[in-house]
């Protein structure tokens, strides 16, 4: 069990029937607090587990580390009485890698020329990428992308038993799964993948494909520009904003991704069908 | 269509298949920096329309406000080049009111005294609480609550184009629908709701129902709880620290609210059914 999942004595109840006491399970939901150099920098709501990476992976979406090397170090680490939580990570950046500022997201979305709008959001995304996605001269066969969803649904264990938790899967470019992770926020789910891929030495991640059980949102799909992610597929639907942002950084985003049909929403011309002669055209 | 939806052009693909462009529209996703008394206090990527609700919602889950004479004004202001993108939402906090400190969503889970930990979550949701749910003697015919789950799907026009929207829905005592909404993001949709009754004179919200078309986190127990409402029912998985929270405030739980049956979480007793002698058991 662990703290992956909690168990809880719980009530099904059906109108006009009886109601049944029983054990059940829950996707667990604890505060993480993420301190860089014993500084407090963000307190994120997450399922307990690959913590590590969920820092990392963080940093990546912030723009704060890029490569392995720019993270040190990172351990769990006493709270405000003295007590050991497991529930406040400090992170210890490589030589020479700049601490963020405390209020880094905050500043993100207003530091552009226009103060508050989706075009200002998008072009702080630029200012802060460390790799260029459009450049990333990736094929993928519509036939491995269509499975996709499948195999990240066979690596949802505590989803299988809780029915509550996101999940995020990376292909490499030869179609094999590289890591998927589950959590109770679809943030966080992705911040893991993309962490676990940091310090295995793997970004920019050229030729990659990200797989998420949810929407796309404009954070999730910065998350993606920021590991040098070129392919981004959604199970459910895209937001105006992150077609705007996947469109701006040269990413090809998908929504729909069920069965054997797909929504593509930018930049096509990566997505071959090996059982048809043309490329699909690029929307 | 105005700023709910975006309308763009994609392309429909299935394997082996032909693909089909067309023009298909997506649901909004634009950032709204709230300000109090001119001060940058969050941004939150939403979609647009019903803001002052959003900022109204956000101020009563964070604390700051609990009655409706507690926000003056709200108006749409100028970003940093002076132009007006609708994006920026300044409120005016009405006489006697503190302004929140600048780190208060921050500092809320990370104030009490065992560092940062599900139990000084909960902790200090209860410091700030400005109602007492518990006492909420309310009770929710079975047949009642299995229905508003329609009724709120029956409310989501921009869901039924787009596929892309979490919503929310508040129910009266007498099972009337109060109001629904609709955001990108599911934290969002509640603050419009509950900024929505903020506004109509209605908080506490003792005898109401909230129900909402995701999952069940802490974040929206919490939102619930600072609103006085004393019901919570989710369509999906509540995480283990909403239950808790739950039990601890004294609001009744309910998750996987699908068909003619529920499971009950917490605080069971506020369930009856009309058409059964006896009460719904407690968990």
């Amino acid at each position: 069990m662990g703290r992956i999942m909690v168990r809880r004595q719980v009530t099904r109840v059906s109108v006009g029937g009886r109601s049944a006491s029983r054990s059940d399970v829950l996707a667990a939901e604890e505060p993480l607090e993420i301190r860089v150099g014993g500084r407090q920098l963000a307190v994120t709501m997450r399922t307990p587990g690959h913590d590590v990476e969920l820092a990392a992976g963080f940093l990546v979406s912030e723009g704060v580390v890029a490569h392995a090397g720019d993270v040190a170090a990172a351990r769990h680490c006493a709270g405000i009485d003295g007590e050991n939580t497991y529930n406040v990570l400090d992170v210890t950046l490589g030589p020479g890698i700049a601490a963020p500022a405390p209020e880094l997201s905050r500043s993100l979305y207003t530091t552009s020329s226009c103060g508050v709008c989706g075009k200002a959001s998008i072009e702080a995304v630029e200012t802060v990428s460390h790799f260029d996605v459009a450049g990333d001269p990736a094929t993928l066969d519509l036939a491995a992308l269509v499975g996709y969803p499948d195999l990240l649904r066979a690596e949802q264990s505590v989803f299988d038993k809780t029915g509550g938790l996101h999940a995020a899967a990376l292909f490499a470019p030869d179609g094999s799964l590289v890591v998927a992770r589950e959590d109770v926020g679809r943030h966080n789910a992705v911040d893991k993948v993309i962490g676990h891929a940091l310090l295995a030495g793997l970004l920019p991640l050229r030729g990659h494909t990200l797989v998420v059980s949810s929407r796309a949102s404009f954070e999730l799909v910065q998350k993606a520009t920021m590991a040098g992610i070129p392919i981004f597929a959604a199970v459910s639907a895209p937001s105006s904003l992150a077609a705007d942002l996947a469109e701006d950084r040269g990413i090809t985003l998908v929504g729909f991704l069920r069965g054997e049909s797909l929504v593509v929403y930018a930049h096509g011309e990566r997505l071959v069908d090996s059982t048809a002669p043309a490329l699909v055209a690029a929307p």
